[in-house]
């Protein structure tokens, strides 16, 4: 157990929208709201979860929809309290920590704006070790663990509670109450006991954001080799954007991004569809890293990543893959969110077998 | 107090699928599941506004969405217990009876259909004295009762509730997720107690239905004579179906449909616009009934109510319009359930000043 104040804040956010590949919010506005929180209230108790009690109820909080509309009607914070006194209320029983459902610039942060206000300890641990665009694609999902009941709200004081027969019925209900709600709301999903969240989740994630946030904040020289060294990833691709389709449609952010080659990849383009999150990299002649791995765009000079609503003309950027967690690389888990789903043809492989030549 | 048996129902259908102006299902459908619901568990017990407990908690049962869809996927019943249930469970109190949100042929039944299982009286009142498509279209909501908690169910086993901040805001959320659902789900909304149902509500409705059904189940010659003086109705038209347009879009069936007129109406068409409801009746020259008031298509040779999907090409038909409950005139009511929210481009006028020549 330790304590998370302001500075701690200030790497975890930066490394979640690292992981959280292009999705999962804006690390800026994230980390504002959790700073201010602990500012108004004061350290957050980080545990692992080695340190919680197999038989208590943990709970996520997290945003749902486009973070392009999220920039634009930041959550207060209410929304995550009406949302978890109202699962309180359901499940009968007091709720004793919270965690990130998701890596991502907002999504890593909310836990803390939550856990400070409320006075809840933040459990190091989340449900995909990246973030994806989809309710279902979780490593709890893939363990049989229920999204539901799970409550929504927005900024308005409206809220929703759903109950359902499976967590594909879960995405299509919130989905739709979340466009209806403004394009994004604030969720609490998948209740569950220490033991399920020991055994399903993907663990000491907050640890290794912060860690990746530290080296993009200290290391003045050689941040991408770093960066690589410690999430095992590789370098994909190095040049300048030029070219960007962006729509928000149905409660996602979908569309493309055109990177031209400079440097060692001159004469090439890159491109990168997204879903909210970084999806497929792939070069004129080659794939490069295919989802569930990870994919991040990082500005060339800082190292730091950038997001899928933060990509701009004529930025330089470097592209690199990251392995994702083992939970993902079964069969379920390639179905629940492997290139098929998202309606492309293209057969997962590894990263790491994509750039053995790297 | 009296006892509801499957004769009573018999003519309670039909009288409701008269005031339902169109809408709220098939008397058909509604009257079989209720005859089945009673033949399973005995007769139901009617209650008037003046017999219940003033502080007990009431709530109506009710389908939502598009009739049309309904037809093809009738409820199982068990989705009225659920939510039910979850209302209770919300409320942390008992429900000591139901009753119609609306007169329909189908929503006037579910009450009975829960009744029955559930051993439940249902009392003699509801929230429109005729049928209205959307949420806040109810007596209830002029008088500032919410219609949330709200809980709405599909036969697959999906269940949501709903905490808004007003009664569009319910509309809203809950209207989609009955067509992500698959475009009609029941409902129960708008609990109170004894004494808000007792001001607010539109009473000794059932008893008018069932007398409705009776007049066109026993008279042979003049029912047409006997409906108007019982309903203090008018004649609007007579004549023949040569059009319909229908589609199901956003959950409601929206359409028109044109009547050549016959006898005294020879030379003339009268076009009705509906949205689930009929609710405008206009000659080439003359608007002849609006909502709030109502409009009733009727069979020609047996009196018998027909509902927007049940519009035939070439059926004889007669349509009468029927003041609405005085509630509906006032500034508030003719604001919630007048032309111009339907977004036609007329003034409300009486039915009586309208046709002060017939």
């Amino acid at each position: 157990m330790r304590f998370i104040g302001t500075q701690e804040i200030e790497d975890i956010a930066v490394g979640a929208a690292l992981l959280g590949t292009g999705g999962g919010g804006d690390p800026y506005i994230g980390k504002l709201m959790a700073q201010q929180a602990i500012n108004d209230n004061g350290p957050v108790e980080l545990v692992t979860t080695d340190e919680i009690n197999e038989e208590d109820v943990f709970v996520p909080t997290s945003m749902m929809g486009a973070p392009t509309v999220l920039v634009e009607k930041p959550p207060s914070g209410e929304e995550s309290i009406r949302t978890f006194k109202e699962l309180e209320k359901r499940l009968g029983t007091n709720i004793a920590a919270t965690f990130p459902i998701e890596a991502g610039g907002i999504n890593s942060m909310l836990p803390f704006v939550l856990a400070a206000r409320l006075g809840l300890p933040v459990v190091d641990v989340d449900g995909m070790g990246r973030a994806f665009p989809e309710i279902q694609m979780t490593t709890f999902y893939l363990d049989g663990i229920s999204a539901t009941p799970m409550a929504i709200a927005d900024e308005k004081g409206n809220l929703s509670l759903f109950e359902t027969i499976n967590n594909r019925w879960t995405e299509r209900l919130s989905r739709s109450a979340t466009v209806e709600m403004g394009g994004s709301t604030i969720v609490a999903s998948y209740s569950m006991v220490g033991k399920q969240l020991k055994k399903s989740g993907v663990k000491n994630i907050l640890h290794l954001e912060e860690k990746i946030g530290e080296v993009i904040r200290k290391t003045k020289h050689n941040t991408i080799d770093e960066l690589l060294e410690l999430t095992k990833g590789f370098q994909l691709f190095s040049g300048k954007i030029i070219d960007i389709e962006r729509e928000t449609r149905k409660g996602f952010t979908r569309g493309n991004v055109i990177i031209e080659g400079l440097l060692q990849n001159r004469g090439k383009d890159m491109k990168i569809q997204f879903q909210n999150e970084y999806l497929i990299a792939e070069t004129n002649s080659n794939v490069l890293c295919v989802t569930p791995d990870l994919i991040a765009v990082l500005d060339s000079e800082t190292g730091e990543p950038i997001t899928t609503e933060g990509l701009k003309y004529g930025a330089r950027c470097i592209v690199i893959g990251i392995p994702c967690d083992d939970k993902w690389r079964t069969d379920i888990g390639i179905q629940t969110c492997g290139p098929t789903y998202f309606g492309y043809d293209i057969k997962y492989q590894e990263v790491e077998k994509l750039n053995s030549n790297n």
